[in-house]
This record gives C-alpha cells, sequence and structure tokens, in this order.
C-alpha cells in the first residue's frame, strides 16, 4: 500500500491543526467521577461525536448509560479485511490537589514539546491520534483500510462501570477481529513498548464510626477510640516488614513466572532505578525478592489513595472526628480474582478491627487482570507499525495499571485487544500538571496509520506467522 | 448587698432582648484559624467592642495583634475592691464536616430551649453571660460592686498565640487580683460545677513525603511506600495494647494522685457511663486501670485531629500522594511540660520513621496543665455563686481541655482564674449543630451577679476561709 505515504503527510500537514483540536477536546472538565462535571462530560460527548462525523465515520451516536454516555461511530466498507474496534475514553481523572497545579487543568496550552492540561495524556491525546489516523485516510482516500467501529468510554477512570452491561446489550454492533486502545505509558520516549498485560483491580472503602457525633479532643481525648487511630491501626495491619500484604490466603493465587519470563523481564523492562526515577521517589519499597518492575506488574499490591476523617484545612481543629474512612485499591496479579480478594480482606478486617468502634465496608471495581497471548498476529501488526514509525523494535511489556475494557472485550466478544501506548511515563497521569509529549502525538497518529494498514494486510487474524525476534525473545510463554 | 434583687430583675426582664443580641453576636463567622475569615473576624471584634460602650464600659479598645484583634474595656470606679479580669473570646472554631449541620453555621435560631449555631457554647454564649451580668448592674445602678477589666480573645482556638505578646507588653493594663472565664461545660443543667483543673496541650504536625509527585496507584503500586501508609503506620506506632502512649519517657513526669483525690472523683466526677452518654460513643477506650474521667483530665492523652493525603471526594481515585500528614494533639497531664514531650516525640519519630520516606515534624501551640488551688478564696466566690442561683453545691471538677490563657494569668500576671463555666456536655462545641442551652445562659447572667456580689464583699483575695464542705471535700489537696 504505496498510498501510505500520502495519509502520512496528510498528518504531518494538518499536525498543527490537530494539536488545536486536541486543546479543544481537553478544555472540557470531563471529570466522570464527580457528579458536578455531568454536564460538562456529556458536553464532552457531544463534541467527540460531531468530530467522529466531520472526520467522515457513519452511524455516529451517543449511547447514554446510568451515569456517562457512550460515543460509538463505524465505518465498514471493506467487507473482506478485518474489522477493528478502537477503544479509548474521553472522561478525565478529578483534579485534586488543586492547590499543586501550576495551571488550570481545563485550559491547556502547548510549551515547547508539550500540551499541558487534565486529560491531556490519558486519554484524550492518545484516543485522538488514533481518530486523526483515520482522518487521515477518511480525508485523502475516502476509505480506511480495514472496517473500523469506534467506541468511546465516558466512565474509564470510575472503572467502566456500565461498559459490561453496554457489551453485553450491543454484542452484535461491537462484533470485531481485534480491539486497539491507546492508554498507556511506553518505555521512553525513545523506546517503544507494546503492552500485552494489565493487572486487574478491586477498590474497597472503609469506614470506621467510634461515636454519632464528632468531639472535643481535649474533653474526650482518652475516653474513646478515635476512629483515625484505628483507621491507621487497620493500615497498618495490612503489610508486614517484607512488604508483602498481610491477609491470609492472598497470594494463593498469584501467578509464578519462570525464570525465562523473569529474565526477559529483567533485560527489557525498566530497572529499579529508572522506575524510581519516573516515579522521582526518594526510596523503594515494596515486596522483598521482587524488582520493582515485577512488583508493578506480575505481584499484586495495595495502595491507599486516601484517607477521610478530622480537620484538614489549615492550622488546627481539637476534633476527634466521629467516623474516618479509608480508600484501598488493590492491584491484582495474573491468575488472581478481585471477588477472592475482597472476601479475604472482609474476612480479615473481621479479625482486626476492635470491638471498640464499627466497622462498614464497600468494594467497587472489580476488575480481572489481563495477559495477551504474544503470539497473536494482531500484536505482531502493531510491532511491524512501532517500528516502522520509532525505527525501533518495541519492547513487549507489562504495566501495572487496570483496563476494565480490556478484560470486558475478551470475556464478552471474544477478542483480544492490542495495547498501543503513546504516553511517556512523565506524563504525570492522575497528578498534577498532566501533560502529552507532542512528538509522540504525532508518531502516535503515524503508528495508527501502520497499525491499520498492516492489519489490513493480514488475511487471518486467527494467528498464524509469529515473527523471528518475537519467536526468540518470547520463549517464556 | 440587697440591692442584687434588682439586678437580677433586671436580668430576667431583659432575657429576650439578651437571646436577640447573642443570636447578633453569634452571626458573624469568626473562624480565628481560616484565613479567609479574617474580615469577619474583625468586624465581630468592632461589634464587641461596641456593645462594651453601650453598656457602660470604658476605655473600650482594640488592640491589633498579628492576627486577629484584642478587645478590651475596663470599670474602675471601686477603688477599694478588688479588680476582676474577665476574660474570654469572641472566635469560634471552624464548621467542617459541613456536610453535616442541619442547619447554617452562622445563621442563629433559637427551638425549644436551645439557641444554635456555631459559637453559640463555645464561647460567644458564655461570653455574654458576663457581659450581660455587667450590663443589669451598669443599666440599674450605674455601677460595678467590684472594679472590671474585659479581656475579650479572638485567637482561642488557635491556642492564642498572640496573648502572651499582649499580655507581657500590658502587664499594668491587665493587673488584677483574680480572672475569671466562663468557658466550659458543667457536670449537667441540675448539677453545677466549677473547674479547678485544665489540661495542657501541644499540638504537631507530621509530614511524610515518598516521592515529588503523586503517582498513579495502578502503575507505581508496589514500587514506592505509599506516604498515607507510612503515616498509618506511624499512627498505629504510638499507642500500645493497653491504650498507653508509647513514647519512651512520655509518662515519666506524669503526676500520681493520692488514693483520696482519685475516690472524690470517682464520687462526684461523671461515671464512664456518662461520658460515652455524653460523647453518643459505642464503647469506651484508653489506658487501662484509670477511669474515662481520669483518662480525660489527669492522664495525658493523644489524638489524631486528621489526616490529610490522598483523594477525600466521591468515589475512587487511583492515586499514591506525594504526601500524607497527620494533625496530632497531645493532652498534658498535670507536671508534664509540653516542650519536653514534643523533644520525646521528635526522638521517638527518629527512631520509628522508615528510611524509604522524608518526614517533617511542625510543633505548635505548647500550653502547660493547670491546677488551681482549691482553697483560693475566689473559688469560694464562685462556689457560693452557683449555689444561689443552682441551689446546689458545684462539683470541683477537673476537665481534659485547655486554656492557654490561664495559664498566661498565671505566669505573668500571678493571678487565679475561676472558671465559671455555663455549657453543657451535650453542647456539641466543635462539632456540627454546636448550641448553648438556654436556661443555662439566664442563670449563667446570675450566677456572674452573684459571683461578682461575693467578690466585693472578700476583703482579701489572698485567701483564707475555706468552706466547711469544701474542707471536708478537699482532702485530698
Amino acid at each position: 500500500m504505496a498510498s501510505v505515504q500520502v495519509v502520512l503527510s496528510y498528518a504531518e500537514k494538518q499536525f498543527p491543526n490537530f494539536v488545536e483540536e486536541l486543546q479543544d477536546f481537553v478544555r472540557f472538565p470531563s471529570i466522570g467521577t464527580d457528579d458536578q462535571y455531568k454536564k460538562e462530560t456529556a458536553a464532552c460527548a457531544n463534541w467527540l461525536a460531531k468530530h467522529l462525523e466531520y472526520i467522515g465515520l457513519q452511524q455516529v451516536k451517543i449511547f447514554s448509560t446510568p451515569r456517562h454516555p457512550i460515543v460509538y461511530g463505524e465505518w465498514l466498507k471493506q467487507p473482506g479485511k478485518p474489522t477493528l474496534l478502537i477503544y479509548g475514553h474521553y472522561d478525565v481523572q478529578p483534579v485534586e490537589p488543586v492547590a499543586e497545579w501550576s495551571f488550570p487543568p481545563f485550559k491547556p496550552f502547548v510549551q515547547g514539546d508539550y500540551i499541558y492540561g487534565r486529560g491531556a495524556s490519558d486519554d484524550k491525546g492518545q484516543l485522538f491520534a488514533n481518530v486523526k489516523a483515520l482522518e487521515a485516510f477518511l480525508k485523502t482516500y475516502k476509505q480506511l483500510p480495514v472496517n473500523i467501529k469506534c467506541l468511546f468510554d465516558g466512565e474509564e477512570e470510575m472503572g467502566s462501570p456500565s461498559l459490561a452491561n453496554f457489551i453485553q446489550t450491543h454484542q452484535n454492533l461491537l462484533k470485531a477481529n481485534v480491539a486497539v486502545l491507546s492508554d498507556m505509558a511506553m518505555l521512553s520516549a525513545e523506546q517503544p513498548s507494546l503492552t500485552y498485560a494489565l493487572r486487574g483491580s478491586l477498590s474497597v472503602e472503609l469506614e470506621v464510626k467510634s461515636q454519632a457525633v464528632d468531639l472535643h479532643s481535649g474533653n474526650f481525648g482518652g475516653a474513646v477510640h478515635n476512629p483515625l487511630q484505628v483507621v491507621s491501626e487497620i493500615i497498618a495491619k495490612l503489610h508486614d516488614q517484607n512488604g508483602r500484604i498481610t491477609i491470609p490466603g492472598f497470594y494463593d493465587q498469584v501467578k509464578t513466572y519462570t525464570s525465562a519470563e523473569r529474565n526477559y523481564m529483567r533485560h527489557f523492562g525498566p530497572t529499579d532505578k529508572k522506575i524510581l526515577e519516573d516515579a522521582q521517589a526518594y526510596n523503594g519499597w515494596g515486596e522483598k525478592g521482587f524488582t520493582a518492575y515485577e512488583r508493578t506488574t506480575i505481584r499484586p499490591a495495595l495502595s491507599v489513595n486516601g484517607i477521610v476523617g478530622g480537620y484538614q484545612g489549615t492550622g488546627v481543629k481539637s476534633v476527634i472526628p466521629a467516623k474516618a474512612g479509608a480508600k484501598l485499591n488493590f492491584r491484582i496479579a495474573p491468575n488472581q480474582d478481585p471477588y477472592v480478594v475482597e472476601k479475604l480482606f472482609r474476612k480479615y478486617m473481621q479479625e482486626i478491627a476492635p470491638p471498640s468502634v464499627a466497622v462498614n465496608i464497600r468494594a467497587h471495581l472489580h476488575a480481572k487482570p489481563y495477559e495477551l497471548n504474544i503470539r497473536d498476529p494482531a500484536l505482531q501488526a502493531g510491532k511491524l507499525a512501532f517500528q516502522k514509525v520509532f525505527g525501533k523494535e518495541p519492547v513487549l511489556t507489562r504495566i501495572g495499571g487496570t483496563i476494565p475494557a480490556v478484560s470486558l472485550f475478551k470475556e464478552k466478544l471474544n477478542i483480544s485487544t492490542i495495547l498501543l501506548g503513546f504516553g511517556l511515563p512523565t506524563d504525570r497521569i492522575h497528578a498534577p500538571n498532566e501533560r502529552f509529549y507532542l512528538p509522540n502525538f504525532k508518531k502516535g497518529i503515524k503508528t495508527s496509520i501502520w497499525f491499520m494498514t498492516a492489519l489490513s494486510q493480514k488475511a487471518n487474524l486467527s494467528g498464524s506467522v509469529v515473527p523471528r525476534q518475537l519467536q526468540k525473545t518470547s520463549s517464556f510463554t
């Protein structure tokens, strides 16, 4: 397909406009988790749907859900070719802590090689790279090399609660041969990577009540069990001194990896030093006996995302709060089941919660871990695309994060998802001052163009050809 | 002084107006700890100063301080009589958690026997009882039975940071024989009590940093030591399983009481059951071997007032915060020194803080504990006043709270403070839905009238007469 050069040069020429459009997209405060942004999130969905129509997709629809709309669009005029489901999300993370932003999160701007703004990388910029690749084909050749279905979620950052039901009830609409998602970081701007595994996730909210009302800590300090103290004491009992999670039975299901795969990870994956640099962390910490890369991918982790209770303002307030809570998040390792983890956690809480307080537990967001078979031919198409654009073979990587959609596509549509990530570890996703590296935005568009081209040239997506280098490095499967 | 009946009946008649005026006073959001209410706090000081002029005080002045103004007024036309320093505070506690108020905190109203609003009891209502007693004398007889100096603080809820310096630089202005303060609860509406001891206080802010930026808990969970986890682990190490504070040397200075005094406390003080009822607590907790009353008065306590860090909003956010903090408050038992406690705490933190994080400690509000000699004749005047109004001898009580002014008056002016409290344990001070019991407001005014009358009849305030019952029950001194 010599014509791909025409498509690529359209993307090259239009790139300044694409950056302008991305700023329009980022300008919507589409914070899905926060109900007060419901209207803005809907407005963002409308904008995106109009944009899909503008680039030439058909059957563009906004499906309402109990929370935020799903945006759909398709182009199905290549009957003999495979169908690619492009998934992404237009919702963004909350912006807390607000005070730590150096600029308003929803007034995006370009400075140097970056576009700044909440959602610039996660996931508006990366989603947009795929959309702009479609535009480049449609505006030059009025056709795409494969059939396309776009599915853009407005609830990814809250764990895609409406997606399972939507997929279940729209299985025909969403039927495809393979899915693609661009919502992750590559190893570095110089080293592309292809993600083939994700951790699962389970979020748990713990609430501890000691008394009916807030109390003065002078008058009552010493008389009651302070709920913040109890929450702290519970959290302190969740890890041992080796950094292992202490919940009985917690590790029973965790998959054990061969030394071949762990060697591959050591060789091609980020070093401890690199991960701590990316984290801007003073020192590492975690389960003894594993590298930081292993601890964040093939091993489970338990993070405290927030503690709620008492006085958080400036200065001092002499209060014993009536209640306190903790927002905990488990990242579930391959072979672990989030529902089993929830059960074990609840049992452990019953064992360790002191009788002086009432404890309540709510669980959300059960997402299973995901591992793609690395012999999947669509993965090979992704690999070739990266090679074309970055001039370098992508490293096969695992990431520690979770994308519920990926598990759902496997479970309900029986398709694999290729994770073409264009982000960088330094994009500050979920954190203040989020940004997206513009050279990766451009290369992402081109990678997406090559990926669709390569897919279209594969007669059969159920897999056969495994390139030599991949065979060699993938001896761990 | 037969004329006291005229004064009392003025108060009786004017009481509905007093309640109206108190509502005007409560309407000011004079949250001293929060800089955004600086203007409203100043406006409250102005209103109070004008009110002191209106009732007939002289030399009324507003002294500015680095934070919030001090309001002063005097009446010194009884050269042969003692001088009483009336202290109180017009600043109020913050209103967090805002969502738990059933009404707007600064729109006071009367319902049944209560006036509702932030500060209604602590301390605007109680301060106002003393002011209205002055008014009753001045509006009926145009004179007071003793000389009076009013000193009203705007920073009590933040630990009176400007007061020490103000007293130091205004020692002549504030010279007096004794001080009175109405800022505490009696045992119950039926049982008046006279507070003769307070705990000291030390507030400490602990900050833990693990890395420079917030991280995604999927990508980095397992790689770094979560600051919220570290804060929890540190807090969990501050108490042992007997409810004792684990800081080495912490109890070394704590005063030991004779069994006589502990028996008096058991006999006249609130029971564990009563304290837990007042707290609306499910179960008690604290240092083994002591009653709840002892644990909250003669024993030190350590409370977590707040934990700061991570996501506190609704829903879920996958974040490992860059830093987390805890607001801790020590209540210091008699004979303990807050500066020694700070030193011991810092040393312990150095021992237990993990090397994976950076820990920073800031200490505020060092207030020494206070015990009044119960043979003090002014205490006797207070006792007689309560007896007159409530028809019942007040119980001598300790309270667990702290009033830095009381220590300062002792230290810098060499005077004792009589603590005539008109609040109730159920006033919800420092908590949502604060209120003040109106029958106590009225009785407080009358008690203050009797207190000044009794003081004026004492030739010598350096003490001699101890009433029989007090002698009997105070054998523990």
